[in-house]
């Protein structure tokens, strides 16, 4: 089985990622910190931390925040964990043990843990799976619990984790003592054969085996529950529910499109794949296959990000892809990044990071500010400001980045990702060596008690070069360099071993070099350069239009550099794209200019006209990232944005 | 003061009008008196007359249907007063007064008349003014009251009317006793102005004065209603209530952009108007010119629809009109027409009425089917039906006409304003006749005791010719002839007076003739052609697009005449367009030709590609009537529908 190199073992030191890599330790993990304890000037009170405490017996109050809220300690604990593995802190680590002991007094007797529930609704556990988040919550724990005890050694979290688990195991399952349920919104699954990995506790795969094979069977669990007198509705606009938002429509085996809400089906994808690969199940790894190839192809936007209904967070049908109205949250994205791993662990198709890299390079950079304190929840490829109003159809879309949410879950799932990026760049098996991205790092870790060295030296995406330095000792091992997709299909990878062309072989878009490797040096060099996208007519918001990209970046024109009303412009097809590099943003980007028009406005206020002659003038396009978008405006002064251009 | 021609002066006989004039009387109003009676298979019960039974202590059971429910009962009520008036029929004649006798039963004995409130929540009258719609029924029974007396003499509804008018009467206004309040949906102030207008009494005159002036104080009457310990909320979307959802968030005589829910707009205007018209108030009348200004040219749709937002069906901001997401309910053109119709009286400027016969040959025809038996409620302007689904962003669009509707206020609104349709054709003040629609039709009336009689000879919007026969005896008489605005401003509106050139004046948009009419034949030519309309490119979403326009009809392109993916198509500007005759739609219409190119899906399933090289192909677009969409489709077959097209 194809692993990750463990976090401890890569060291990042990449110009494109750097900005990111260390706020979060610096930054961002320690703004969340004071966020989580209600400590941050101008952002409501987030009481996650309170409620532990309240629940601990230690302080007195109404437990708040929504169902979910112990959700965000645990993914600020398994974003400590990672970056404890790179940036040791001991002031960070003896509050998250602190956090962690916290935790463990919180814990019912019976290892329950869910401050909801035990403060609010004592009564109603386990009994409203529907909304309830209980084992949502739970997975997210055991995660951290997991993340916690690979990077620290520390085994706290993992008892009081194990302790619930243990209880889950008593509660659910096909036995007829025990509930038939699984969760509303995906998560344990995941999390649980993560605790089998770790602890070696076989009953954890088998309960998450119960809960993916269970789920959607006849009658559908939830539409059951929601009869009966004992339940407590606690969204109201879940009242006609659909099982289809929570993938419960048909068993998952059935399912042949991404239904419902995003976030929820990525989640439970993963555990699907998790599954296949523990039980060499071809059946779901076929199954993941089939809606693996429905997101991307059909229900993915080119920013990596899914979701296009505003109301419920949710897929909606093949090619419905609106620009502005869009959910495309971020954590959705984080999911769809972790499904793609899993595919490629599963498969060692390297198809499956252009996906990956699609998320990382341009949803999840645009979910979190270059300053790391700001957020986007939702990530639309169009902003008109002005018409992101509360209690309209828009009103899900913010212009600038915000300081936090009433439902948190992206900025603590962005800390969990970014500090955890490093399990992205390298899979090992046996004498196998996967590089899925082009990132800066050197790394050292043992195979078969052999030490291996490599170090990755690249200014990728700036340029497509980049200079592996391998050091295997007696070790024979293959290298699976990725080809990226955005390169298209010609004789543009070139590799080089010790600056003579490498004679390796192509296989599901790796170039594959097999040898022992005394600090050899291997050179690639792929093209990284402007070009456009173009939409497929089946999108009908899409048709006659065009994106930039480059590398695997996509650009978007901004406000602050084309003025105002950005659907005003149009691309010329046949002019060429021009780059050059700007310091414009921190962190300095590939700017591109295009040559287009501009459509000028009558002087007529009517906004259509019966003598209106739609004119031009000549204009030059200037695109940036989009994964840097709306780092030049705030709240007073948000700015237009877009992605899709006419041609 | 002008005033429209009483509707039993004017015959209608019009092939374009007559399916909908004749269908009203033989098959709407009799459906809708079914539905109204929960009697029609496959549609819920609308318990509307049977909560009037449970309140008259005549049947029971529990009050069932919106709040506003009884409001239905009164719409039907005013167009059965109508259409008496046109089509006399001795049963309905019977039906309505017995649903009179049963309302009139159904009322408490101090006058107050609500089924809600009177059997539901007797605790809670007037106490809800935000969301409880009380003065809203009153306001469309007070209408239809006004209607059944003007039409057939009879006096029983108004009575009711009347003795409840007068304890609202009794209940609101500035003295300390009284309710400060107002209501959360306007309609009753423009009642109250008519029911002073049909009694003569001064005080519902004052109280839709005070209503008007009093809205939008500070303290916001709603906000503070609200914070009641005994307020009970109804509506729970409405539980972050912003005052401008209900025009209230500044005094009227502030407001400068029409906000808000639309339909509550319209009727709000429309009573300023006509107070501005009781009170000659020039400041009302201004703003209502700055009103009427930002909808008409800021925030309408080319069909005469307004309200952008799908959540709380609301205007949203200038020149923001998405196609494919908007609200554009037909209750709430029919409220622009009743404004442009007062906009009109106030200033005798046709100009006006091209609004009003943008909403009547677009939007209100596409509310209706051609049989008379399903609506629309939103009227969007872009339809992809495997897109309009459940518990999404487009769940409110629905790509067929429904037969009813849990919130039914648009059928039986449109069943009176088709009734009502003669009021919009002339207007009349001393010896100044306004003709401001072209519609075939013989009137008979008298100006100062003179007979007039009038004919209009025309199968517009099928040409522009018509031939007006008009004899006033001894009085002499100017007619006022609407030159309609889509002609352009060029001399291409031809009037002959008995076959000669007629040397008439143009003023505000009306070419005035004045003369002794003695049987003499008015003649007008002008140009009903196919042409284009193009979008201010301030509309974002309708940059590089055109529509197809015929005279006062908007046209569509609709998938049975164009296949699939009608945003994949464009159209070539420099060709020109084709129009011919068909009667591939009942009553028959022109359809428009146009020259284009399709966009070529790839043969890839990806919804976007590196390698995708959009190609086209020729191709004929054939674009029919939008007010007759949607008629040669079934809920199994639902079809594309697109107004705006790619240039």
């Amino acid at each position: 089985m194809k692993t990750p190199l463990p976090l401890n073992a890569i060291h990042i030191d990449d110009l494109y990622w750097n900005r990111y890599t260390r706020l979060i330790p610096e930054k961002v993990i320690p703004y969340q910190w004071e966020v989580l304890n209600d400590r941050v000037p101008g952002v409501p009170p987030s009481n996650c931390l309170r409620n532990f405490r309240i629940a601990a017996g230690e302080e007195k109050g109404e437990r708040g925040g929504m169902v979910f809220q112990d959700s965000d300690a645990a993914k600020w604990l398994e974003a400590v964990a990672y970056s404890l593995a790179c940036s040791p802190d001991p002031v960070l680590e003896k509050n998250a043990d602190g956090l962690i002991a916290l935790i463990g007094r919180a814990q019912e007797k019976d290892g329950y843990l869910n401050t909801y529930f035990s403060l609010k609704c004592p009564e109603g556990k386990w009994k409203n799976l529907t909304e309830g988040h209980e084992l949502y919550c739970a997975g997210h724990f055991i995660e951290a619990a997991a993340a916690y005890f690979e990077t620290t050694g520390k085994t706290r979290l993992l008892e009081i984790m194990c302790r619930f688990a243990d209880l889950i195991c008593a509660t659910f399952g096909t036995e007829p003592n025990k509930l038939h349920g699984y969760p509303g919104h995906p998560e344990i699954e995941l999390a649980l054969v993560r605790l089998y990995r770790v602890t070696g506790v076989r009953r954890y795969l088998d309960l998450a085996k119960y809960f993916i094979d269970t789920r959607g069977s006849s009658p559908n669990y939830f539409i059951e529950e929601m009869k009966r007198p004992d339940f407590k509705r606690i969204f109201a606009e879940l009242s006609r529910y659909d099982p289809a938002y929570s993938q419960s429509h048909v068993p998952v085996r059935e399912q042949d499109t991404a239904e419902g809400h995003a976030v929820r089906a990525m989640y439970l994808f993963c555990a699907m794949a998790d599954l296949a690969q523990e039980y060499n199940d071809g059946e779901l790894l076929e199954r993941c296959r089939i809606l693996w190839d429905n997101v991307v192809q059909k229900r993915m936007y080119i920013t990596g990000s899914i979701g296009s209904s505003g109301i419920l967070e949710r897929f909606t049908v093949d090619y419905d892809l609106p620009n502005d109205s869009n959910y495309s949250e971020t954590c959705a994205s984080i999911g769809l990044a972790m499904f793609g791993l899993r595919m490629n662990m599963l498969t060692a198709d390297a198809s499956y990071f252009d996906t990956v890299e699609r998320v990382l390079y341009n949803t999840v950079r645009s979910g979190i500010s270059l300053e790391g304190d700001r957020y986007f929840y939702v990530n639309p490829l169009e902003v008109w400001p002005q018409t992101c109003i509360e209690n309209s159809s828009r009103a899900h879309i913010k212009p600038v980045r915000q300081k936090w949410f009433d439902c948190a879950c992206c900025p603590t799932n962005l800390a969990r990702t970014l500090t955890g990026l490093g399990k992205y760049i390298y899979l090992i098996e046996d004498n196998e060596l996967y590089i899925n991205l082009f990132i800066r790092n050197n790394a050292e870790f043992k195979i078969n008690g052999e030490t291996v060295n490599i170090s990755i030296d690249t200014d990728y995406p700036k340029t497509g070069h980049a200079k592996i330095k391998i050091k295997s000792g007696a070790l024979p091992l293959t290298l699976n360099i990725r080809i990226p997709g955005f390169i298209g299909s010609g004789n543009n990878f070139i590799v080089c071993v010790n600056g003579k062309p490498a004679a390796g072989e192509r296989i599901n878009n790796y170039l594959k070099i097999t040898g022992t490797w005394n600090n050899d040096e291997v050179t690639l060099n792929f093209p990284v350069e402007p070009r456009l996208v173009y939409s497929n007519p089946k999108v009908h918001l899409n048709c006659g239009k065009a994106a930039i990209a480059r590398g695997p970046e996509i650009y978007c024109l901004e406000e602050i550099d084309n003025g105002k009303n950005l659907a005003a412009l149009s691309l010329d097809t046949n002019s060429p794209l021009q780059e050059f590099y700007s310091d414009k943003i921190p962190g300095g980007i590939m700017v591109i200019k295009a040559c287009g028009k501009r459509l000028i406005a009558p002087e007529q206020p009517d906004s259509f006209g019966e003598n209106f002659i739609p004119h031009t003038e000549n204009f030059t396009l200037t695109a940036v990232p989009y994964g840097v978008w709306g780092n030049r405006n705030n709240e007073s002064e948000p700015g237009e944005m877009l992605v899709w251009i006419r041609i």
